[in-house]
């Protein structure tokens, strides 16, 4: 009864357990992370905290190159394939809302960081964790919304996984999908790519998911019914590669929204990122309830758009293209990348002064997704 | 405020809310469901509840005929390359036990799947849904065991996620893999390929990780210490497609022990299988245990075992190198595939007579994985 497997198993396994101090025997809490002894709703907020467990935690236990690399999706070859790997899982509260559902996030989510790296999306797997108690009704319709969001993206359900926990001990219903996706040859969009002068275009509003689900949740009326956009953006990657190959940097501004999607980017490529607040399309709607909430539109989370930083000569015609696509009608040019602060993201305002646009350091917006 | 989704957002998302009268109103439950109108923990048990919420709900609604074939993986082809992809989730408490945790079996699980249907195991997903207080020693520690089974697996952590639910709405620590494979050239293992005169091989004591995890669970003491089996197959997998590239069929006994995989291939070839029930590799420790709480060993989740199905003539070779493998030193025949019966599992007891070893219906370790 001495060994190490052994002595772990009388520690709680969750905070319904009697609380009992931090035990680090045999595991040694790497520096940068000690200002926490236990996980905070930040650590899954997409911003600073959650990048700090995946770089201090999870990426030396994994040992893994691929996975240190932080982008939305890996890059795998595979039996002379070029594959795009991805997974997300969706904890989302409440699991229908405005304009969609957790079946729809749960595909869409994962189709689009496949998309963000230029591939074509093919496959997913779909493992749900249901809560002991819930109405098959309800396991049934987010099943039926997942299936018609895969076949709307184009992508099929290959294998599948159902395990069932004790009520009190999940949420209804949690999510994990993975995808897989060819990527086409000489297609190459990373954020490391991003370079002086690129022009950065967005495919339309912002802050409309995560103001959606805050409503419903919150209970909040804002005048006007605020859909969520989630949607698959796989159709509209595939329309701008025909017009321009090289790419250099897609991203879904989902968790801590476009704010943090343009810092690492800008971390990533060391470069910097100026942008004309005036041009970014924030709806009246999106605008009032962030105002009444307290929060910034840069840091809210969106589920049907992208961010995509082209080089200048092909600005036009990507800007047109996207423009053209159904779910890209309002796109428009928000900024560009230059040389100097890099590493830093900075907003020209209305007012003609400049702000440093921060990464978030953890969550504004819980469970969004 | 009339539409579907947003009528949907007023349903409980879980037991935690105050219960409604089921809505079936935009979902038909299928008639083969309707005995139950919320889920139960035997819907996650790996038996036949489960095989119906797939069969009749997930199945249809994904409208995938890939995910129809119930297999341990689905089998893909992209670029000109024979990919095998699968899912697992796992809920199992405690987080760590003799033999393991939760880290390894999250490895384990997924690449026993891949190698179950031939492949070689490459790349794995990881998404991690974390609840807001748990220890980071303990995130910490189940990271590392991650890493280090997969580094023994040989496979790598290509990609992950990490969400973070409120205290009391998830249980410490659920985690999802996805796997990825490369499906060696003229390999086509999979339960419909059982045939009439395959020997039956099982390549170790069966019983051991559901008695090991009920153990810690329930405090009890069975004078022996014992520690899980689980561990990576993959190894042992190539060494027998070395000696028989004809393998008929592979599955790893997880969720419903040995019990449900044989009638699940019997069910999908059509074939009947006889079991020598004094042939059944079941350690004293297990059953003592399962006698105590009213199990039975077959249907006792195993974690680091597997069952084939080999042509007659390559039966020897293949015991003799599963025998040579450390994962299979304790292999042994324990039945044969026949024509009669087909769909069912008989086994001759030791008493001379014979009895049907049914599929069970639901759950009876529940979140033993």
């Amino acid at each position: 009864m001495a060994d190490t497997a052994l002595a772990a198993s009388s520690t709680p396994s969750g905070p319904s357990a009697a609380p009992a101090a931090p035990d680090f025997s045999g595991w040694t809490c790497p520096a940068p992370l000690r200002d926490h002894e236990r996980i905070v709703m930040g650590h899954g907020g997409g911003g600073t905290l959650s990048a700090e467990l995946v770089e201090h935690l999870f990426a030396p236990a994994f040992g893994s190159d691929v996975l240190a690399e932080l982008g939305d999706s890996a890059h795998l070859t595979m039996g002379g394939a070029q594959l795009a790997f991805s997974t997300d899982s969706f904890v989302v509260r409440p699991l229908f809302f405005p304009g969609g559902s957790i079946g729809d996030l749960a595909v869409n989510g994962t189709v689009n960081d496949l998309a963000m790296v230029g591939a074509v999306p093919a496959y997913l797997s779909c493992g749900f964790i249901l809560e002991e108690g819930i109405e098959l009704s309800v396991v049934g319709r987010v099943a039926q919304a997942l299936g018609d969001a895969a076949r709307t993206a184009g992508v099929t359900v290959a294998t599948g996984d159902t395990k069932v926990v004790d009520a009190g001990h999940g949420d209804g219903i949690f999510i994990n999908t993975a995808g897989i996706g060819l990527v086409p040859d000489g297609v190459d969009i990373r954020p490391q790519r991003a370079a002086p002068g690129d022009a950065v275009l967005v495919s339309g509003e912002i802050g409309v998911h995560g103001v959606a689900i805050m409503s419903v949740r919150e209970g909040l009326e804002f005048g006007v019914e605020i859909q969520s956009d989630t949607a698959s953006l796989a159709g509209m990657v595939a329309d701008m590669l025909a017009v321009c190959p090289d790419l250099h940097v897609l991203r879904d501004p989902t968790r801590g929204g476009l704010a943090t999607s343009l810092n690492e980017i800008a971390g990533a490529a060391g470069v910097g990122i100026t942008l004309d607040e005036r041009a970014l399309p924030v709806p009246d709607t999106v605008a009032n309830a962030c105002s009444f909430l307290g929060l910034d539109p840069l840091y809210v989370a969106n589920e049907g758009k992208l961010v995509a930083f082209v080089p200048p000569d092909h600005a036009d015609a990507v800007l047109e293209t996207m423009r053209a696509h159904p779910l890209g009608k309002q796109s428009v040019r928000i900024g560009s990348c230059r040389e100097d602060h890099p590493g830093m993201v900075v907003a020209a305002t209305g007012l003609g002064g400049t702000r440093v646009v921060d990464m978030p350091l953890g969550e504004q917006l819980p469970r969004i997704c």
